[in-house]
C-alpha cells in the first residue's frame, strides 16, 4: 500500500514591528511549510528573522510569502500593477527573505503569493507569468505554490517549476473546481468535522464534492491552513490528527 | 613602476516610483563601481533592475546601498535604530537587490551603506558591527566599502571582509583624518583642480593635506563620486580624465 | 455683452521629499486653481506648506488633491478600496493640507481627487458618493472639481455642492462626451493650436466635436493643465494667452 | 472644601490596518482625554475614525497624538527631524485627525505628541517650540500636554497656550522632578497601591517622593494611562477607583 503524503502550509511572520499576528510558535507544530511575508503586506526584517528562527528550530520548509505594496490593506485589495512591477517586487522580496535565511544557514524551498496577488495570478495568465519567471530566474529549484487549477500552477508547469496545488480545508468548491466566492452564503465550511473529511478525501481520492453536489476531480498537494482567526490553532490541530489518523503522511513536497 | 589602481564608485538607482535623480547612464560612463540604493531610502524594485541592467551594459560591479527607513528624509537623518535593526534591514535590503541581481546573471561585488546609516556607522562600532556581520553571514566575499579610518572598515577587518576605503574629491580633511563637519565653512572643496589635486595625491602617496596645513595619512582604496548636483556629470568626467592623465588605472576593487 | 470666465487648474505639490516634479512656481503665473498633493500618491508636509505659500503669494486658489496610498505607483493604479475607505481617506488628507493652509492664513478653494481616485470615481457611484460626502462632512463650502459628465460631479450635486465640470485641452472626446482612452492612438492632441481651439470653443459655445465628427455638448468650468512633461510651462502659457485675447476671463470658480 | 480634579488620559487608535492594538472601548470608561494615534506611528483613517466615535460615545475629550513617520519603530526610535520638519508633521497629523472629527460633530481638545517625539520635545527647545507654534498657528484654543517641567510645556506656556503638566502613576521621580530613565533598575511602579499612592498625593499636594527619598513638587494637570502591557485595563480602572474614592474629580481639562 503507498502511504499518501500532504503538505500542510500556513502564512506566517504577518507581525509588523510592534503589532502582532497569529500565534506562530504554536502552529508550526502542526504544518510542514510555512510562508514568511516578506515586507510587503506584513513582516519586517526582524520579525521575518525571527519566523524563519522558529521554522528551523520546528524543521517546517521555509518559504516566501510576497504580497502587493498595501500595508494598511494587508496585501488583500485588489491593484492594478503590471506584469513588470509583478516580476520584480516577487524578486525583491523573495530575495530579502532568502538573505534573512541565508545568514540563518537556511534555504528557500517555495513560493506563495500573498492574498490578492495570489488571486490575481489565479485568474491573469500575465501575472501569473510574471511570477513564475521571477522564481524561475531566481533560482528554477524553487517549489510554486497557487491554488489547484490555476493559471498560476499552469505558469509554473511551463516554465519547468516544480509546483504545488494548494486546497483548502474550509471553503467550498463549485462545479467546475473553482472556490466558491466569500460572498455567497456556504462559501465558508465551519464544522471540522465537515473540513476534515473534504481534505482526507482530497488528499487520497482526489476528488471533493461541489456544492451543487457533483463530483469533481482536484489535485491536493497542500492544505492551506489560515494562521488568523479565534479557532486557527485548534483547526490546524485536528486537521493535522485527522490526517495522520488516516495514515497520511505530513510533509513538505 | 607599479601602477596605482583606484576606484570610482557612486551611489546610483536612486530614483523612486516617478520621481528621477541622478544621471546614472552618463555617470556610469565614468565609474568603476555603483551603490544601488535597495528601496529604503531610494529606488524601488523597478529602478533597481534598471538601474542593475544600466551596470552591466557598462561593465560597472554592482554593490548594494542599503538606507534607513526614511523616504521622506532620504536616508540622510540618524535614527535611533539597534545593531539587531540594523543587522537585519541591511541583510534584507541587501537579498532584495542581489535578487534581482541575480535574475539578469549579476552577482553583488560590494556593500556600502548610505546617508545616515553610512555616518552612524563610522563612530558607532555596534552598528558597524552590525552591518559587518549582515556581509559575513550572506557572503563573505562581499566587499565592504566605508569611510577611511572608520569604525565601519575596521568591524570589516576584524571579520577578516575585504574592505575598501573611501575617501573623498571634494571634502576637507582635518588634522586627525576625519572629514570636516559640513556645518564648518571650508567643509567642501568647490575647485575641480583643487579636488583632483587632493585625490591624485591621496591614491599615489596616500596623504592629504588637513585643512590646519599638516599632511595626513590616509588609504584611498575608493574615491566616492556624487550623483546629485548640477555639476555631478563634468565632476566626475574631470576626476576620471585627470586620474588617467596621471597614469592611475580606474577599475572596482 | 457677456464675458465668458473660465478656470484653469494644475496638480501641484508633487514633490516627494529630496524629490523634485514639476515647475510650480512657473505654471502658478498661468492658472488660477492650485490641486495640491497630500502625501498618499505625492507630497510631504514641508512640500505641501510650501505649495500653500506659493500659491497664496501669487493668488492662486488652493485646493487639495487627495489620492490612493501608493507613492511607488503616483496613485495612478486602480486599487480595490472600498467607499469607507475612500470616505476616510479623502477626510485624512484634506484635513491635512487645510490644516497647513491655516497655519498660512488660507482656506481650501476645493477638492479634485488624483489618478486612479478621480478616474474610479468618475465611473463607481459609491466611491463617488464617498468623496462627496467627506467634503460634505467637513466643509459643504468646498467646490468638488471633476470630470465633466463624471458620477462625482453627479454625486456632488446630489449632495448641494458647488460642483466644477472639468474638461481637458489635450485629450480627444468621443460621441458621448467621455475621453478617449489612452490606449488609443488618437487620445492625445499634441498641436497646441488645435487644443486651444477646442478649449476656447468648450467654454465659448459648451461644445467639442468628437473624434467621431459629431458635436457633442458639454460643462466647461474648469480646463486640466497637466503640470509635468518637458512643454508643461509652455503649453500652460499658450492656453492662458490665447483664452485671455478671445477675452475670456481667468478665474477661480 | 475644594474638590480637586485631575485628567487621565491614555494613548489610542492606535492599532493600524489588520493589526489590533490596546482594548480602546473598555478604557474608554476609565480615562477623560483620548490621544488619538494620526498615521505616523499608528493609526490609519478608518482606525482614527472608529476611534473618535468610540470617544464620542464615552464622553471623552479628544486630542491628537502626532509622531514621528516610522510605523516599524511605532514612532519610538529617535529622529534627527529639523524643527521645520517637526512644525509641519504636526499640523498635517493634526488637521487629518480634526476633518475625521469634525465629520463626526467633534473639534479637537488638546495635543500630545508621542513617543521619541514626546521625549525629544521634552528636552530639545527647537523642537517643543516648533510644536506649539503648529498648535497656535493652527488652533491656539487646543491645550498641550506634555511632560510636567518639560520645554514642551514652557514652549506653550511662552505663547499663551493653555498647558497640561503630565506625570506618571507607574514611574519614579528624581530628585530633580525628572523620571528615571527606563534603563535603571526601580524606574518602573509594579504595585499597584504604590501606584495610586504617588498619583493621590501628586494630585492633592503637588509633591512626589523622589527614589532618593526626597519630597519634590510637581504640577499633576493630567495623569498618563498606559493602554498597552497585560494588566492595562486592571491599571486604569484600580487608579480611576482610587482617586474617586479619595474624593478627587476626574475630567478633561
Amino acid at each position: 500500500m503507498i502511504q499518501a503524503t500532504v503538505d500542510l502550509n500556513c502564512d506566517m511572520g504577518e507581525s509588523f514591528g510592534t503589532w502582532r499576528m497569529g500565534n506562530d510558535s504554536e502552529l508550526l507544530k502542526y504544518v510542514s511549510s510555512a510562508n514568511i511575508a516578506c515586507g510587503y503586506h506584513a513582516g519586517d526584517p526582524l520579525t521575518m528573522q525571527q519566523t524563519v528562527k522558529l521554522a528551523l528550530e520546528n524543521g517546517v520548509a521555509i518559504g516566501a510569502h510576497p504580497g502587493l505594496p498595501d500595508l494598511v490593506g494587508f496585501g488583500r485589495r485588489d491593484m492594478a500593477v503590471s506584469a513588470k512591477e509583478v516580476y520584480n517586487m516577487v524578486l525583491y522580496q523573495v530575495g530579502a527573505l532568502a538573505a534573512l535565511a541565508k545568514a540563518e544557514g537556511a534555504k528557500l524551498h517555495h513560493i506563495k503569493p500573498h492574498g490578492a496577488l495570489y488571486n490575481m495570478a489565479a485568474t491573469k495568465p500575465a501575472l501569473a507569468e510574471a511570477i513564475a519567471e521571477a522564481m524561475y530566474k531566481y533560482d528554477p529549484e524553487l517549489i510554486l505554490y497557487g491554488l489547484a487549477g490555476s493559471a498560476l500552477v499552469s505558469a509554473g508547469e511551463k516554465l519547468g517549476l516544480a509546483t504545488a496545488s494548494e486546497v483548502f480545508a474550509d471553503r467550498t468548491y463549485q462545479h467546475d473546481g473553482t472556490l466558491t466566492p466569500r460572498s455567497q452564503p456556504d462559501a465558508l465550511i465551519s464544522e471540522p468535522e465537515q473540513a476534515v473529511q473534504q481534505v482526507v478525501r482530497m488528499v487520497t481520492e482526489g476528488k471533493v464534492q461541489s456544492r451543487q453536489g457533483m463530483e469533481v476531480s482536484i489535485k491536493a498537494d497542500t492544505i492551506c491552513i489560515h494562521g488568523d482567526g479565534p479557532h486557527a490553532l485548534r483547526f490546524a490541530q485536528i486537521i493535522n490528527e485527522s490526517l495522520r489518523a488516516e495514515n497520511i503522511n505530513i510533509a513538505a513536497i
